[in-house]
């Protein structure tokens, strides 16, 4: 069983009559309908909960987190982020779904501002499978469309991704890396791009068959033992000189 | 002219008599006397200066920003540390030395902890060249020796790197990829391992020409004019009841 | 100054009369003309020249290599693929346009087969800068339209390339990685997308200047000594017991 | 079932007396020997038999390939190193082993001459794990001890590897990236250091875990249907206009 947690900020369904009509009980709810799956362990969490929805108890009991937010990324605490960050890096599997390029934890994971153009037209996309291998991309068509979607474009402000996975044409003229993947310490990352708020990707079912992949595929870590240590003893005998010379210097305990 | 400031949290120096003896005037001043070079307009910082010595004005005449901090990197805020996040996105190259592993905008820019193995007690290190065809590589010897260094060794909790330029061998039996390079946005950064401060490496003549190689390497770059942006109007044609839908829709300021 | 070689099958400008109207002295040519710069010193070579046009004098007097195949890739001899192959691995830039994402050099070089999916009805396509921080992309707009292309569409078969620094839009609804690079040794290699013999992608100004750009790019690069070689003797003193024991062995030479 | 092919030069041990005390079987039968695993299907094959003993019929009935090759790689054909590399794009994964990194298959698929510094004199050396995360590592120590090895030493001439799994320290003072990954196509490539003929690393029961780790590592993947195609019809409605346009060419097929 993969322990699946799916974060939304919650903002626009409460505000928005639209989009409140599209997704009565929130986004985190239409996908998690929509992830429905045997063997995946579902929870829900948003930004309005005490701790935001993810207090340690909850995070430690993830396997794969999902993020969803537009309008209210400062809203996330540092610290929040940088719990989440961590989590990764230990092996937490995280997915960051369209307006969450601008998300915290994903800035802070990839160390650059996730920038992007837009166009909110709702006009239609193409999206490509690019690296048809990659297991995010199993059973998916060559090709697919997406009738109505916010047009995201070139450039996008990321590193070099380890893989390109899908590629979008839009309707107006743009082009976009829609699907690309990271990974930082035992953790892999996710990003794709469909699911603007006042449409119904989320009810799409490639979309949904792309992001039920990439769970399975963030889920498949194994967790890193990685921390930071003195090893006082070496692997090699070492020069009692060389020790002797150290002696003479206090070691010096971080002070913060 | 290179616009280089060499930033030192300036801890060490003022605490340990013995390190103090080594850089009677701080760390960051036996760099710049290391580092002088016709080409390069050298400016210091410390922490203990107002503004941790990196004002806005500072930051902005920075070409490229070399990091010592050991002990105090919490010190440094949050605010400053993604500062510079940002700086080295819009293109400023950025040096991290030794400790600065753990530093703040280092573990902010690449995403991990950066967490290694060390051990204190001043072993010979030998550093070999794994990427001679690399700019930083230039005029450097396929190996040089390190009389006395802190070991810092594998495994080294950083994402893929672009180039490993060089690989450090320990006389305690470990290694160590020390000196490796990672890009973010139009920024370059360089990460190297020597400079413990109870020891001589940044009087070390080829421990100075590799990092003065990192400067000329890290300042050559290209200002990248990205910035996230709605692009209303589409390079190509759209359908008229593709905008029509989407009229219904208000648009969503963020609000943060 | 920068050598600069530019080869071509120059096949279709002799059997086929419009290609003929359109490069009358061939493609080499035409780019020999648009790529003129006092930075570079041009030479053409052609496949049916002596050599194929790149007898060793012409290769070791080439910084940069431009290479354009289409029908004739199996008539490179092996032999020669591999010597460019050496050649860039030593230092010499490659630029391989359009069609010569199926050349022997380009596939040898990046160990896949470059496939890709096309259509050849001379549609439009946008092309967008998607690393705008990239030497290639230097003066470049976000996006330029080329009126009439062959289409050459994604899943392209290449390895993660260390940039994307162009992706095409197509009118038929089609994405491509339309200008990507790679390093092998200490060589730069580029590939870009325009330029189907029946249109005049080549006469286009914003072309002209990325291919030059990448011109200037590739011939940036520092020699690698690098040679396979034995060290007989060790930088640390080895244990002479261990000498000892391997002393009852033969060295074995190469036997081919 | 995994079944898993592993191809032998097969040479020292018929010239060398040494060499065959060590491996009276041969080197490929060794590895057979240590390898075995309920979850494997091994057969053998060595350049001498027939076809290599690599005909069609054995490439398409193998999910990996171990190679081990030193003083013979020119004996094998170009015709089965394209063949090989071809089957890795498909999906194949193929382990290279010591002196391999010389080997046509790899450096083909690498497209680099996977050139390093050897020193052939029996030290010994500490393998570390660089990457604890990566699937090849799980189960394996930190760091293990190798009595007796020939000393492979950087700089290695090999492209930015996917993941540097593991880092090899040296005796005699130099260090190497025993352990690297890379993918083309489909496939998964891993080549690893240890395996000098005049020693028994391929007794070691860690040499040997790690070994089998690659190959289930390699044996998970997922078939690319990819293929060079036309493809006649587009996603999108394209101008009349365009195609009468292009209808005044001829297609050209390839003529080769």
């Amino acid at each position: 069983m993969i322990k699946l947690t799916i974060w939304n900020e919650n903002y626009h369904e409460k505000t928005n009559e639209y989009v409140h009509m599209l997704h009565p009980e929130g986004i985190h709810m239409t996908l998690a309908k929509g992830l429905a799956d045997p063997e995946f362990l579902i929870r829900t969490a948003t930004l309005d909960e005490p701790d935001q929805g993810l207090p340690d108890e909850v995070l430690d009991d993830t396997d794969v987190l999902i993020w969803w937010g537009h309008v209210r990324h400062k809203r996330v605490p540092d610290e929040l982020a940088f719990k989440i960050v961590q989590r990764v890096n230990d092996g937490m599997g995280a997915i960051f779904l369209h307006s969450a390029h601008r998300s915290k934890p994903y800035r802070y994971l990839i160390g650059t501002g996730g920038d992007l153009r837009w166009r909110e037209v709702g006009e239609h996309c193409n999206v490509w499978t690019a690296t048809p291998s990659h297991p995010i991309a199993q059973g998916i068509p060559e090709v697919f469309r997406i009738d109505h979607e916010e047009m995201y474009g070139e450039p996008y402000g990321i590193p070099t991704p380890e893989d390109v996975v899908f590629i979008s044409w839009f309707a107006g003229g743009d082009v976009f890396r829609s699907g690309v993947t990271f990974r930082r310490g035992s953790g892999k990352i996710f990003y794709f791009q469909p699911g603007h708020e006042t449409f119904r990707s989320y009810e799409h079912p490639i979309v949904l068959k792309i992001i039920k992949n990439a769970v399975f595929w963030a889920a498949d870590r194994t967790p890193a033992p990685l921390t930071t240590r003195e090893i006082p003893e070496s692997v090699e005998p070492l020069d009692p000189a060389t020790l002797e010379l150290h002696s003479v210097h206090e070691h010096h305990a971080p002070v913060n």
